[in-house]
């Protein structure tokens, strides 16, 4: 089972500033570990840029999705309207609880069209979803 | 570990009523496969009454609990405190995606005070909350 | 034909408070007038507490309901999500005009899974609910 | 006993267009099996100049008026005027129920100032609001 | 000085209706004492059909309009367009004060069209908006 | 008759400043032509300071009061208390068309409290409300 | 191909009047060279009243409807169920760009029912419809 | 002078939950001081079930009622419905400052139909409500 | 104890007008009974200029405020800001029930930033506040 | 006459995704077409990154643009500033009927400031657009 | 160059109260070092009341005037129109970053009309004004 | 001390484009003029991608950054976190009075995160904007 993860904006910052909040362990680290805790083959993409992430959502042959899409969540139909059109499967995964955050981020443009949605658990979220895929996986 | 799960209104209608929709499967019937696949000792409590769901929550010594409000999800302000209150952790599960559903079930008044959020992946939902529990509890 | 009659909170009080506005009719006292001129067989449900409503819902296997859900109408998506679960077709009566009160009386979270709806006709506004459904019958 | 019932822009559509929604009885046809069913004396006006529905309205002197003020319901405050302004008893029909369809159809204009409003029977409706008129002049 | 007055629907019941309301006074007979005080020729047109309003206007050829459009004040984008499209200057004038009464009727959609604005004085405005004309062709 | 014109903030740059707007004339130039032009006896008070408006009001014992609260008139609602207190009636004025302006400016809190309202004439609008009192008046 | 062009209120001041806005051209006139350049058979009919634009659609036979209904377009359900309920494709027109106006011409209650949209091309919208009814002809 | 206290859903934590912001005595020690320091007979009632909460008001013959409705303040329509159709008077006590706190919070349904409402004077606010009923007593 | 009453805009009124609703009593006979009734000095400023109330606060060094600010209650961020800057403890007064009143009287600007806030009582709500210091300095 | 059609973000899927919805065409076939039914020279840009299309659009030196947003049409004021600099003239176009699909895709940001709008006709749309602008030419 | 610096409510509490959060310089201090260090000829003016700032802003002869409205900024249409209407231009300073604090401190009423805006620098905010001012001197 | 003006969509058209409004200075002029005016060390940026800005920004280590994000003021929130995230302090800078222009540019979702923000001031703003952090800098 071959899954993408596939990081937003400002999401690469993750484990070099502001630690106090978000812990020392980039990305890239915790991915580390992930891997060697799953049986999934993990590929992992992030950019700062909208259509970049459109882009590399439209080319994906993976058999499941988990997307974080950062700022973009809450503003991007385009990106929306990818994960709409993909046939491949996206679990939206955020973080922090947004919709214990500010006004603005509590509606999700992607949620609507997601196959289902984790938020507020930590980096711990990537690894429900990627449980998901496994789990349904085994149900199929 | 000891993990309560709590299902609010109507979930007790689950694998009798709309089975095109929902399937055969009863909360019950599920959650005696579920018994057979964890380590965790579940409890279960279902009710329509919302204040007795509040005196449930309450009186939990659990480790964690699992709370899926049903329709009470978007209306009660007194679940809300309730779960505020107490200090066992409690992780917010929808069998359904409710962000793609009407718009007055796209705001949860639970969200906001819950440990995380899980919408949208049918009965696997609940799996995954106890799967938090459970890889929370080991990395203590 | 077996029609189930079930009002909410506070319906209980009419007649005994307010009869200027009211009148001095119970309820049960109309329901005794209304059972003389019917063919229908009644069953009459009250409740103040909202989960006891949908439980009684819950369990109806009448051919019909008629439901005055009083000030849950506006508020209990709960009781909505029940109406819309249960096979039992459901009528909506309200005594009072709703639509020409206080703006949050305006709208019902009822109505759009009603079978029909019902309002202003004072007391009776539930016979023409109980005609509905022998008409219907007939006409099957 | 004189009933007037009143139909506005677009009924005269029923029975020859889109039957497979609304079926094949024209509103005419409808009316004559109505008229052998009751005792009351019936009256048809129909017309889709929002005006003309006005004058028609004014120049009642029957018993009771029923109306269906199609899309000049959720539009016309000179149609509601004129319902506030006379004196003979109107009661608002329509035949789907209009709180389940598109948001801009949930506001009647016409409904606070109705003696009753009656939504989603069906032509039933009609029947029921003119049973309506009867059984309170039985009471008179 | 010619005058046009143009009033709209139901307002052909003044005098008639509601006389505790409005007065035994009909509109033609509080026009045949207003003639009496005034040097201006007036014409009067009333209808209850929005058009024929639209109509009436678009072929006046006075010095000036005193409109009381009634309900469509707060609906008729059409009637708002024709005021605009014409060159005679159109005075509107309210007999109760709209901003005293329902939500709906406190805006007006011909009041950023009109050349100024008379509300609440009763049938007296009609006359304050006659003065307004007569006084702006002496200053010419 | 013993008429006071009250005018708000600001209202006392006409005619010295936005000549090519508000013309030359200054609110006292004017007041002097309309003294000559009417039998009332006119007092005049102007102030930029909010509670020296509702002084003046509260310590009126005209016959009427003309009223043009100027950019008090959409945020006083302590200015509208005391216009409702009072015993004396207050027609409000305004020299533009608020109606035709900025968002804000539509609405004013004055309005439901007054006897009547007159908007858009220019300068001409006092002497309009003056002409309401004097006939007013002559009608009694 | 026989297609029929209907223009709503103050459609018929076209070339008349404001013409350093609209132009000196009349509809009539422009009908005239449009029919020259055409295979198509147009008919024409203009009315501001609603509901003779609903008669007038009710009745159409034609392949097509090019609809510009003018203040109509954003406050009548009526017309809107029109176009729903008749089979005649509609395509909706406007000459200038409705979206760039007064914020209440922005929604137009035609649009989500019409079989397409042209706003903001002048005259020129009219022949763009009549094109697409021309081109989708030859594509059957 | 006999008074009733009733406190909704949550208030029976006070004292043994969270005493760092709500202090360590709880609602039954501090019920014991206050009789100690009035004349008037105090009962008092708790529940969470909306329901319960009802059917006490609805049953009491007490010379006034101290309500302090909990997360039901924001929501419940029948317990305003119940606090509206009572003859006893019912004073609203709210033990934080609601109005200082998230925006659900800040309307309460329970007000409009208070004898008056007492917010933020921490529990300090049933006495003040006690001291009302005492003082209005004796000026009787 | 040292307490400072502070009323706003048209209260200066009380007992002089409108006494069929306000009564007989003006303030200041009102506050001399009170001080028969009460250990505490009490000092009284009344002002309709919103920043004469603002001075009064600032120059306040009583051990707590009663502050009813009328109609400025619902308008003056400004007033907001000096209660909140200044160390004196303010108790908000209202005399009617402002929650029950028009729309734009529900929302105080000042309550979120006052130690309590009392609504509805009449006149008493100051002898409550009252109360509330005198309590208060017991305790302590 | 050169012009230039720009597609947004997802329009690149046309025809290889969804095609029981979109057909098999993709767009690059569907242009193919078109060049060989007109005599303009077309020039062709996709891309799923707004910046890029700013860029695109801003060194643009056609005679006219046919853009199509896609999901940047309801998100992006930097697309809509970059319309509203340049010089040449921009006519959108959207395939399906943006009016009828949910609430968020009624709001074009680009609307106000394009030359003029084309929705719901399909891939027919850019044709029309085309039409438009060599008509135009002709006139000149 | 001459330049006026106006402050509205409560600013002259600056220094004395909350020195934690708004240091210990009083706006005195500060103007006095500010004086130091430019060439320009300063004048200062503080008022709670809001008419007097209108009054102030009315007398102004200076080259430019630095207002900072306090919470007049965000409710005072009167002081918007006063800026409005003077020739002297105005720059609207804040202390603090008013669009990072509650939301009805987001909107100010004088922005819109200010020659332009400079907010959350702290007390430097003044100084930049003053640099605007003084360059902009020069480049004429 | 070294500072990095960044520049969004559309600003590289300043000089050549809309002359007559913006100027015939391309922003590289006015920063060629800058430079020779300054002590600090001046690096710019602009690009029309979102997701460019973010990189830039995050890869800063300059001591302030002076950000005119152009159209994405107004709807990035991945720009803001960003804003938001790194440390080094961003002063936000408009041309234009964005409070001035359409609804939709009143809200900046950059200002809440920036240490400051200056509008309307022409190209002089980035001066001030530079002013704070030369100042700033000695004040430390």
């Amino acid at each position: 089972m071959k899954i993408l993860i596939v990081n937003g904006p400002n999401l690469n910052l993750l484990g070099t500033r502001e630690p106090q909040i978000y812990g020392n362990l980039s990305f890239q680290e915790y991915l580390d570990t992930l891997k060697l805790r799953t049986s999934a083959e993990l590929e992992y993409f992030q950019s700062n840029v909208e259509g970049e992430l459109i882009n590399c959502l439209q080319n994906s042959n993976h058999d499941g999705i988990i997307l974080n899409a950062g700022g973009y969540t809450h503003t991007s139909v385009a990106l929306r309207d990818c994960v709409e059109a993909i046939s491949v499967p996206v679990v939206e995964v955020h973080i922090s609880n947004i919709t214990a955050r500010e006004k603005f981020r509590h509606e999700s443009l992607i949620s609507p069209v997601a196959a289902g949605c984790i938020f507020g658990f930590g980096l711990s979220g990537y690894e429900l979803a990627l449980n998901y895929f496994l789990t349904t996986e085994k149900s199929i």
